[in-house]
């Protein structure tokens, strides 16, 4: 499993992926799931992906190799615009699954893919997308500011309560790293290292992703701290008055 | 959907629903989904269901006729102990798969019944069993007091990290009140009013199932706390000290 947030916000965007690959219990490893596309002063391109390993890594290998059409060469850093690059990104899965899906098939495993993709390209502002296995996809807005891939239930809460398009990346960043504590208490198959990725608007130079691993003071700190406040908070909270349970 | 929660505690136990079922959005309705069975003085027996409602209701019924079997009528009036009157439950759903699961699979449907059943019979301690499809089960412990089904992953955060089998039974239902909030906030297939039975060890009465509905003033007060606790816990905390993110 995996879990994946892709956060879009008037000042950037966050893109954070977990390091966890399982086939089995027999058979877990670290895999890094994201990948950055960029050219200085005039794109940055950031993809995580969930479901099927090979599948992820072929659709990745693609999109660095380019991809030929019969109008010549499709790449992502010769796509005009974010929306064109999303497309690039969707007939990269579509050349995979035409490839693999059928083998896959033989073998009763589905084409499973999921893709976050974000960035800014010189011209428009940073947009983010949520890439089906199908190759369509969907475009975050600031009524609907982020996505999430993967293992997202248990750390969907955290985010609904938080997150809005006005949020700093700072606050996005701590959110992130709370939605991402949820998730790993409560699911085996998530876990660190996470790699965050936080982009300024405007900036259009990439950073280096941050590598957010179990030994990490912050994370550490606020794990702490967020779980000792839930439960002080708790106890605070009044108990019912219903006459069914008092002693 | 559906949610529903049972926990075991050192104090008696905590079984709650809700109410919503839905075949597609334009077909959703209320439905009560807990049943008890109870002869005061000797058995208190709760339980609830998620799945299939067809299926479910069909159980219940079953298990309110009497199951018919080799050896007599088979009952959960007369299982001398909650092992037995859970087995009694495993055959009522095992019966119902009998009649019903082919023509079922016939119109691309599966055979669904989740089961949470607990309660206490004189002579034992309460126990507390999650019921599967097959009609087998397992039963909770003071390791691992609670179960869920349905619609488990946004409320099992909060379960986690305050409930323990020392738990008190005002503690539970405080808690199942929260999981319930977080669960009905992120899916809109889950809604009150919630049905809650608390059961007092060796009380061997029951107790009139308490109903939750949107205006309770205690479910509609600790929302509000827990949702502003959780606001001011999380801007209190320290940001990253990220150099990536720095203004």
């Amino acid at each position: 499993m995996t879990y994946c947030v892709g956060i879009l916000l008037e000042e950037g965007l966050l893109i954070a992926s977990d390091s966890r690959t399982s086939a089995g219990v027999d058979q877990v490893a670290t895999f890094r799931k994201m990948t950055v596309f960029d050219k200085p002063g005039e794109r940055v391109l950031v993809m995580v992906t969930a479901g099927n390993l090979a599948v992820s890594q072929a659709i990745v290998q693609h999109l660095r190799n380019g991809l030929s059409t019969e109008t010549g060469q499709d790449s992502l850093f010769s796509a005009p615009n974010m929306f064109d690059a999303a497309r690039v990104v969707g007939r990269a899965v579509r050349a995979i699954h035409d490839e693999d899906a059928e083998y896959l098939r033989r073998h009763h495993s589905d084409f499973n893919a999921s893709i976050l993709f974000g960035g800014q390209i010189a011209g428009e502002r940073p947009r983010l997308f949520s890439i089906y296995s199908a190759g369509n996809f969907i475009e975050a807005s600031e009524e609907t500011p982020y996505f999430q891939i993967g293992e997202i239930k248990y750390g969907k809460p955290i985010l609904d309560r938080v997150i809005t398009y006005r949020s700093s990346l700072m606050e996005a960043a701590k959110c992130t790293m709370l939605s991402f504590d949820s998730t790993i208490r409560s699911n085996i198959s998530v876990a660190p290292p996470i790699d965050l990725m936080m982009y300024r608007k405007d900036s259009l130079e990439p950073t280096k992703p941050r590598t957010v691993d179990d030994g990490d003071a912050y994370f550490s700190s606020i794990r702490k701290y967020w779980g000792e406040s839930l439960r002080r908070v708790f106890a605070e909270m009044p108990n019912p008055d219903w006459p069914e349970i008092r002693d």
